[in-house]
């Protein structure tokens, strides 16, 4: 493209202090140095994580930042040593990455990359430790290496998945985090078998995308747990067939699980990240067979607590990061899973707007 | 036999009170009832449950009452409906059962029978609620569901494992507890990878016999870890290629061992019942794939605690009964396992008959 290796001015959102409105800007954005692809973003979502930094509540403040890492774009340019994306591809950034050559990478169990793994505290890119963003020459932060908010942003090569050009980018962004993250908990770590109860603990996106993909593995019977009962209708969609909400018992809500269920379910997924509903997922889980996995983000003083007999009665805690799909290797499956599915299922593509909406 | 249908009398090593020495009586043993079998014990070892349940400290104490659950002997007789065990068959008591027919009995990874796991409150037959033990017409309690400090015994036909005949009944009769328990988890529970890496948290029998269930599996270092350096030389018999005493490090033994393995190792198993071994056995477990394993019985006040986010690593934390084995499924198999060993591997014939010195 014409602006290949050369600075683009474009708008972005930056915010400037911890808590204060963004504001727009015209940033200079730099060319994709090696290792770098440089995309232009057509859809971007908001997710917990930009607000929780944005706070910056009990975190180093790193500021002036532009945020964003829920998106949609298309590759504009690419920097030296890049092979696997051309310009015009479009791709999904992901704020953690995949080098492909580290231990992680080669473990088909993990996707906790050493080069790439998220990094909240980071921000410039990994190649010299320098920003690509500007104004008046002065540098802005970058955020967990994608900075979506940007109509421009640059990105480790290692943190942008190609997918289907088909795929309709103003739907597929939401699929770079959080929707991931619930829908893999299920299918990759859970793994629900045919005819199995599930319990999903918080029925937030994250949430809903675990029922939904515990109802993709085959489970008969998901519940959904929220203290928010208005949840339970948006979860119904979502393949939720139980729900339980814990203010209406006196009783702590794993008794009451155990006794819907015959001692307890087969598997929970905790989407909430409060560290009392992790204790009742695992809890809750049958003894002989049960696994519960976490997905919420704790409060960084939370401490999980239970009784070791929990365990020896051979129940299995996990917990996962990005529902462990690989990105780069398994997002574009993702993509395609949602393609065929839209085309057979009206309701599930109006409950992926209604989410791209968060 | 002759002696079917009627009372055998015999001796028995009888505990009148906790914590008093045991005295060898004379006790009538009445014949089985339905779906009981009765045995006559060749071998029999102690191991920690039997004192701690004599000791009864914290427990309900219920005695006169006969302990031993690790035993070896040769079937009397059987009570009605019994057909899968006859008279003359060697056995191995279990003192947890296998029904084959509740959900846990049925399920691939359970093996904690709903009808027959272990209950040491219960004093009695489970079929008619009394007991088949007694001195001058008043009841002696069982234990466990074995009671094997006597000549003769009564067990439900479910806590009883039919084993080669040719299997030496004296080497053999540890594999009903500990043996197995540690074995199991290795090689059922922990699977460790070929050419992986493994620490054993506690190096008594049922460490030693993790320890032999790594290197069976194929874990290339297995690294023991005991306060008490002395297990640590008897631990390279049963396959520990390195060692790390605790009390020989200022820092915490997750970061020595984390240190030691390039961020963690890949499996642990923790055998020694002490909550702080457990938590560490938790964390020192490498973050994106690390699995450790629960054996140890911890005090019934004690408390897992950990940070969230080290399960969010990607950590899973199982824990294990009984090595996850079916005890009338499975023990007959680990018994072919030893005797096929036995035969090519004299070392570890020498170390089998140290533990049963136990
Ligand atoms: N592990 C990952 O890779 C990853 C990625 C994205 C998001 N997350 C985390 O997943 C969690 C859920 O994200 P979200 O966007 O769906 O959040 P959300 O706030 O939209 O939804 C959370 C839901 O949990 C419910 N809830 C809160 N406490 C509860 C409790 N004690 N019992 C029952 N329900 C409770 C709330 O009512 C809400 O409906 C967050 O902690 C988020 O940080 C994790
Ligand atoms: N889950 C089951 O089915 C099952 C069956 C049998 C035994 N067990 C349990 O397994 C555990 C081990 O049994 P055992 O017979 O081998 O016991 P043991 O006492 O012979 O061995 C325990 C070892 O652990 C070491 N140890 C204690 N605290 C430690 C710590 N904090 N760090 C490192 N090492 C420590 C001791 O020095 C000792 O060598 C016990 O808790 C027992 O009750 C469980
Ligand atoms: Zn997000
Ligand atoms: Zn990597
Ligand atoms: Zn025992
Ligand atoms: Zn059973």
């Amino acid at each position: 493209m014409a602006t290949a290796g050369k600075v683009i001015k474009c708008k972005a959102a930056v915010a400037w202090e911890a808590g204060k409105p963004l504001s727009m800007e015209e940033v200079e954005v730099a060319p994709p140095q090696a290792m770098e692809v440089r995309v232009k973003i057509l859809f971007t979502s908001l997710c917990h994580t930009d607000v929780y930094f944005w706070e910056a509540k009990g975190q180093t403040p790193m500021f002036p930042r532009i945020f964003g890492h829920e998106a949609g774009g298309i590759v504009e340019s690419v920097g030296e040593g890049v092979t696997e994306l051309a310009p015009g591809d479009h791709v999904l950034p992901v704020f953690t990455g995949e080098c492909k050559e580290c231990p992680h990478c080669k473990s088909a169990e993990s996707n906790m990359c050493d080069l790439l793994r998220i990094n909240t505290d980071r921000g410039v890119m990994i190649g010299d430790g320098k920003s690509r963003f500007s104004i008046d020459g002065k540098p802005i932060y970058h955020f967990v290496g994608t900075s979506t908010f940007s109509e421009y942003t640059v990105m480790h090569v290692g943190c942008v998945a190609k997918i289907n050009p088909e795929a309709p980018l103003d739907k597929v962004c939401v699929l770079s985090c959080g929707i991931s993250t619930g829908l893999g908990a299920s299918i990759n770590v859970a793994k629900p078998p045919k005819g199995s109860t599930v319990a999903i603990f918080g029925l937030g996106a994250v949430g809903l995308a675990a029922a939904e993909g515990a109802r993709i593995a085959g489970a008969s019977r998901i519940i959904g747990v929220d203290l928010n009962a208005s949840r339970f209708e948006e979860a119904r969609k979502f393949g939720c067939t139980e729900f339980v909400n814990p203010k209406d018992h006196t009783k702590p809500v794993q008794q009451v699980l155990a006794e819907m269920t015959n001692g307890g379910v087969d598997r929970s997924v905790e989407c909430t990240g409060n560290v009392n509903a992790m204790i009742q997922a695992f809890e809750c889980v049958h003894d002989g067979w049960g696994v519960a996995v976490l997905v919420g983000v704790p409060h960084k003083d939370a401490e999980f607590k239970t009784h070791p007999m929990n365990f020896l009665n051979e129940r299995t805690l996990k917990g996962t990061f990005f529902g462990n799909f690989k990105p780069r290797t398994d997002l574009p499956n993702v993509v395609e899973m949602y393609m065929r599915k839209v085309n057979r299922n009206r309701q599930i593509a109006a409950a992926w707007s209604m989410v791209a909406s968060f």
